[in-house]
């Protein structure tokens, strides 16, 4: 994988060897983006048990990595369910299978998201700009994008795209990954600070905002990167259409509503230091929480591989979800 | 002056022998915040003038730093017009006038900092954190603060309060400066990222916004720092009062609303670098607005050292301004 922390100043690949190595890329966020730990946590349960490692600590450790983004307990519960299937059968195909199955997830990670851009890019507004937080693009998924996708897949169609990137700080995903990639694909973008994403929405040159998520509550609320919330309030005050992109596998119908995602707080040196140069004085307090929870009042649309859900969520969802 | 570029890493003063030099001081924001740039711009008047500097020359070199905060406008055309009204007096007296003047705006800015913590103070909630965004503290003042001022006089006036201190970026001020000041006067802050401001407004801990301002137009509409906007929506969502707090040098009632304030623009290297450190692809496009507009129906009220001002604003700012 490459290892995300590093760019965009280095492209560096990590070859993780162990699940326990996986688990750690996962945690320090070598590697992040909802789509994407899903994929690498499956790898990383095909890899801890290949080595002979016992099926439930691997899933587990995989597990305790990070508690937001739903993927990671998807992947890892559909890794688990075929393992305990193939209980009774030889060591040689339980892990071949395991492998195999770990690569259908990747590749149909890739397929999904080539099929969220079909279904968002008649969405994308032409010549105007899109508006995006934190990155949903190849680098967050095994490929592609869930909005960088939507975005991608708007430019292939011929339309006129260009993209407010904002930088998403603490970790600056926007600044770092998605202007990294944008730039590489020729889509014009122009990066911001988070703060300015108001100004540009009242100025009234952003067509929509697209984004990706964490975790999809049964009602519509959204949980993704921090900020969120205060673009989607935003773009509502300035009547822009919020969309977010991911796939179905990002839908945790079991919680009614979004206040009952557990949101990650990580460490205050994320917000204290930049690229290890302290930006604060030493000692003050910090809070550093990685998501936030957009009520689904905000959400214009959610764009999914199988179709678009509009509100009322609590019907539309459902329904995409149970299609074959 | 203190080299606010350096804090909090080190503390360093400045000390300029020429306007020249203090106009740079002013561009390249080694010091920065409305009612400061104006007690600077004063005393670099009354130095160029003392200097032998030609009374125009050294006005425009001062007023073409900075285009958005007034008071910089505000100081120079108040030690113009003491210069022009001296014009026929010998060069000594006019030099010593325009020194004492330079010396007389510091000292009503402190005691106006002052007056507007005393008027603001008795709308802080008791118990409950206030969030504010850049610095509109000492550091932006010739002391004490306008918004921190508010805040310190709370504190003194025996109310519990904390503070959320929006990072505010590009330039930190709120990491770097807000931070640093109120760790000083051992007021529990807890520094935030910008996009995290709506994660607790909606976590209903916020008892209330408070903020600076760099210019008021007529109608109550507020230029201020980059990202002001923002909080101003996300308050007004989860009915949080918004308060900014200025000095009646900070309204210009010749604008009918905000839209006509000119907002700097500046260099792109302010977003892609922190402390000379890259953070963002090579070559990529930015933007950089220094400050936004809030109109002035996001604005709950405007606390000033006359007294506060409350809608509608056409009322009651050339009212508070009109008193002696």
């Amino acid at each position: 994988m490459i290892d995300q922390t590093r760019l965009p100043r280095e492209v560096v690949f990590v070859t993780c060897r162990t699940y326990e190595q996986v688990a750690e890329a996962i945690r320090t966020m070598v590697i992040r983006g909802a789509p994407a730990i899903g994929v690498a946590a499956a790898m990383g349960v095909a890899l801890g048990v290949a080595s002979g490692g016992d099926l439930d600590r691997v899933c587990d450790t995989l597990a305790r990595t990070r508690p937001t983004a739903v993927n990671l307990f998807w992947a890892i519960d559909r890794m688990k369910r075929l393992a305990l299937s193939l209980s009774n059968r030889p060591a040689e195909e339980i892990r071949a299978r395991l492998i195999e199955e770990a690569l259908r997830i990747r590749e149909q990670d890739i397929a999904i998201n080539r099929s969220i851009g079909a279904n968002g890019a008649p969405l994308v507004p032409d010549g105007k700009h899109v508006l995006t937080h934190c990155n949903a693009g190849a680098l967050a998924t095994a490929g592609y994008g869930t909005a960088l996708g939507v975005i991608r897949a708007a430019a292939e169609s011929g339309k006129k795209v260009a993209v407010y990137a904002d930088e998403t700080r603490p970790f600056l995903q926007g600044a770092r990954l998605t202007a990294w990639e944008l730039a590489q694909d020729g889509i014009p973008t122009t990066l911001i600070t988070d703060n300015m994403a108001g100004y540009f929405l009242r100025k009234g040159d952003v067509g929509c905002v697209l984004v990706g998520a964490d975790r999809i509550a049964r009602n519509g609320d959204v949980a993704n990167k921090i900020g969120t919330y205060s673009v989607a309030v935003l773009a509502k005050e300035n009547s822009v259409p919020f969309y977010v992109a991911a796939p179905i596998s990002t839908l945790d119908l079991t919680l009614a509503g979004g206040d009952e995602i557990p949101i990650e707080q990580r460490a205050a040196s994320e917000v204290t230091h930049v690229f290890g140069v302290a930006v604060a004085p030493e000692g003050i307090g910090v809070a550093n929480p990685a998501f936030d929870v957009t009520p689904h009042r905000y959400v214009t649309a959610i764009i999914t591989e199988k179709g678009v859900a509009r509100p009322p969520y609590t019907d539309s969802l459902p329904r995409l979800a149970a299609l074959e």
